[in-house]
């Protein structure tokens, strides 16, 4: 029997733990990544290397890569940051080994392959576009601002609501990219911070038609919590509206949204404090199917050697998500 | 039948190219290497990450790595270096990897274990010690000189002859680098840069004693070329003088020393801009046999990805190496 093929569209956490439940599971899959994801260190590599930004790929490597044997330590180091020596500290491991591929085999492409191959990734991971383009933010109040870090980390209120992304200049969709959607079984949207995970896909021109045109099942997955700066006092129905007005009407069949309301109060507080707040259920029946389970992964804060970077905590269960997503094959 | 075991003791490039010739061949290998690389991107990381130098193991790594199948890959990024980054350019890829798997584990030893897993090396490498020293260099003018780079690229008069070295404070053999020694069937020493790679490990406390305890058959391969800082003017009975020096008389049992003349007018030149020139063979019958023999590659000149450092053009052949090395045995 031929495998069932998911597309799993997005960049960042959300989309790390969609791929992390899924691949282990008899289906052959395919992530459609961002590629805006201009901070940090890949600012950096873009302006010095005049490479594509790698944060999103590279999570999804680790995501993908075997995690058995010795492949595990590869697996390891793409998540490593170094902490230590000027002009270093504060990139990953996993953003220099690409940067490293790309210049040796001049093609990002080939060494975006001879990556996966080196990790033995369980499924395969695609660049939404190849085109070297930037985010650019328009909100209510008429603000402009470009660069997913900017938008991701606003120097501005973060309650402003943010009324159009686009890109500058247009992106054009990799065409093995189109290929997947147009040939996938099912295909996951989220979860993941709207405008600077999910949506950066869906601008790509070539990417909204080839969905549409697929006969796959599509999949909403609702975030847990809102974002200050992004989803600011969103409540679900507000995230399918925006998503709708980037995606169109009438495209997405399901939508996964977790049930699960025993959240410990230190959460709760941490979450305040960052002005974000759990996502409102106010979804009413509409032309998608709308799926409450118990989607919360039970606590635990990790820390990776070498990596101290802010996480937050909440996060979707991979293996209850995975069983979720394959019920709707 | 047991596997004859060879120990390689020195660093750098002479050691890259024995260790090359012999890792396809039925033997045991081990690489004794020298830890006192204090130059370039190993500066910074001794500096700032507190690491063991590591540029002469990476060499080591590179030259025992597998060279097929996608562990070529890793073996093409060890030697990759970075030529663009405030803060990176200069540093080779290995020598991060390094420094991320000794942060990881906490222990350079374990990681020097998990990076010859990860690469596939055929045969083991041991620092000569685990000891953070420096190195010493005397002069006959009475200057004194401390670090590694500085007696590689002096800054003074390089017809100075070398008086001394030692390091500062004394190093301590490990044991693993002392039983690999004492249980050889073959021992190489060279060839190298007399005071940069070989010596090093000769003035590790412990290294000579277990040198001459042990039963195995000691060659010393002549280099090809002197070198201005360190061997100006040396014919090969100087060399063999010093070396008598750093490890006793009647230590070695043979001398290797390459007998083909035929050197393109181009190299001799460009030797001759460097200070430097061929080693003249005025060695006489001694208590060690002198093999005469032809030793030369035939010349090339690679460019590796990303590697902009100058490389001399001279070198052994480490398949003629190896096939003489092997009668010996």
């Amino acid at each position: 029997m031929k495998k069932p093929k998911i597309v799993v569209i997005g960049g960042g956490t959300g989309t790390f733990v969609v791929l992390s439940g899924l691949k282990d599971k008899p289906v052959e899959l395919t992530a459609v990544i961002s590629m805006m994801d201009s901070g940090g260190s890949n600012r950096v590599l873009r302006d010095e290397f005049g490479l594509l930004p790698t944060s999103d790929i590279r999570q999804c490597l680790v995501a993908l890569a075997q995690d058995s044997g010795d492949r595990e330590i590869l697996r390891q180091l793409f998540t490593y940051r170094f902490h230590q020596g000027v002009g270093i500290s504060g990139m990953t491991f996993g953003n220099l080994f690409m940067a490293a591929l790309s210049d040796i085999y001049k093609d990002q492409v080939k060494a975006l392959e001879v990556v996966q191959k080196l990790l033995h990734t369980k499924g395969k991971i695609l660049p939404v576009t190849l085109d070297d383009v930037h985010l650019v933010a328009r909100y209510e109040n008429g603000y402009q601002v470009v660069g997913e870090h900017y938008i991701d980390e606003p120097r501005h209120d973060g309650k402003l609501k943010i009324v159009e992304i686009e890109t500058i200049p247009k992106a054009k969709i990799y065409p093995p990219a189109r290929k997947a959607i147009l040939e996938a079984d099912l295909i996951i949207l989220g979860p993941g911070d709207l405008y600077t995970s999910l949506f950066p896909n869906l601008i790509v021109e070539g990417v909204r038609e080839a969905i549409k045109k697929s006969k796959a099942k599509k999949i909403f997955v609702m975030n847990l919590a809102t974002k200050y700066g992004q989803t600011f006092g969103f409540k679900a129905s507000d995230f399918i509206s925006e998503l709708e007005k980037y995606l169109g009407k009438k495209v997405i069949d399901f939508v996964l949204i977790n049930s699960n309301q025993k959240i410990p109060k230190s959460i709760l507080w941490r979450y305040k404090q960052e002005k974000a707040q759990l996502v409102e259920d106010n979804l009413k029946s509409s032309y998608f199917k709308i799926i409450r389970c118990d989607l919360l992964l039970p606590i635990e804060i990790k820390k990776v050697a070498g990596d101290g970077l802010k996480r937050s905590i909440l996060r979707h269960d991979s293996k209850k998500l995975a069983k979720e997503i394959l019920k709707l094959l």
